[in-house]
């Protein structure tokens, strides 16, 4: 038997990671990276500082080439679903390879594993495929979305009211009828193309690390502007990680 | 002037306080508490245990009386507005009597201070008063919904798809047309009035606890049993915190 756990990290700040993370980081035998390019250095960069700050036994890393992918092949879902059983092969051979019987291996997770990311669905992959013997636990961590509320010293839902985390292609067309708080995730595209009335936006980019940048007023009025940041950021860093929080005005507008 | 820190300490497990709010802590000179009653004398307890293990200077402790809730005036939301106004004034007055400018206040939220808590909103209102002049700042933390998922080790999103959460109140009809997965707060009411065909549960109650109990399935299998669980356990430990997230069957069940 072999054991395997998932610990979300933070979103940003390295003094996210929990007390919990901390002693789980240090159970850990071998940390599984799959790596992405050196597009995202200041991420490994992150890494490797929460590693070096609260590890305090020997460790190995091993990593795994990420695959590429397909951006063109068929519906977004298959695509990703494509993608991740890819990656499943990836991680199933680091760790029938690198991981002996009775050590103890991780992942790292940006944020909460449980919010847009796709290791736990590897690693269920990786146990039903039943090569290998694992048991695995799941360390929860503060997502992008809670760094960004407490960053805006905001709340995330309205007194009785519902709160949705969203995809940026799903919010193209505008807020859901029943919600009027949503936090959308993994949007590339504008901010201006979204429909702006009525609409505040709490912005951030890099949140919780020194390069953070926030934006937050009525839609209409900023969001040309968060473009241009956005734009200029990514251009100078090379990369990009930011979040969003949409709420629609209500009469009589009461949060809690 | 005066500061005040509104700091998350997730949501049951001592342990999944973050190292930021642990930095944070050791800022405080008085810890502000709204004292409501004895029925939850477990939390209070776990609250002291963060304190007693992690705060390493000398602090003091002000305890205010929580108003009650007046559960038969008006709607929903203006009762909650009402009683939130009058925890305001008790909190104003603690402030003012008891933080001296230049001190460093405190409120500790259970969870993540962003999601379906009264404090920030309290704060706010403190500061749109303007008889005290405070500057705060706040420290996200694990919410019982992340706590949640990671102990069911389990996402609360699928590819591409949102992500909702709501309350007991709203879910009642069922799942919204356009989200197929939920995570529900505040639920007093039995598990088996929601319409159950198609729709997996992850339930947990003093989830990250020693007395944590999940329970997971068909919510039309396991919905009577966790009716059972849980009026066992309230009727036992005399309160509960438990939630839940509901899982609608979808084609192709793709996660991550």
């Amino acid at each position: 038997m072999r054991n395997l756990l998932v610990i979300g990290i933070g979103a940003g700040d390295p003094d996210y990671v929990t007390i919990q993370a901390v002693k789980a980081l240090n159970r850990v035998d071998v940390f599984f990276v799959l790596d992405k390019g050196e597009a995202k250095h200041d991420l490994v960069a992150l890494r490797q500082e929460i590693l070096e700050r609260h590890v305090e036994r020997p460790y190995r890393v091993v990593h795994g080439r990420d695959p590429e992918r397909d951006v063109r092949s068929g519906p977004y879902a298959e695509a990703v679903e494509d993608w991740r059983r890819r990656r499943a092969d990836v991680c199933e051979r680091m760790v029938l390879d690198e991981l002996a019987d009775g050590e103890c291996g991780a992942f790292l997770v940006w944020g909460d594993p449980s919010l847009y990311d796709s290791t736990l669905g590897i690693v269920e992959d990786i146990v039903t495929r039943g090569n290998v013997e694992l048991d695995y636990e799941v360390v929860p961590g503060i997502s992008s979305v809670s760094a960004l509320a407490a960053r805006h010293r905001t709340v995330l839902n309205r007194v009785g009211g519902a709160f949705q985390v969203t995809t940026g292609r799903r919010v193209s067309e505008g807020l859901p009828e029943d919600v009027d708080d949503v936090a959308v995730m993994l949007d590339v595209r504008p901010m201006t193309r979204l429909p702006a009335q009525g609409v505040d936006v709490y912005w951030g980019a890099y949140v919780g690390t020194p390069d953070e940048v926030l934006v937050a007023g009525p839609l209409e009025q900023v969001a040309a502007r968060i473009d241009a940041v956005r734009e200029e950021a990514r251009a100078r860093k090379g990369w990009i990680m930011d979040t969003y929080l949409l709420r629609r005005h209500v009469d009589g507008d009461a949060r809690g």
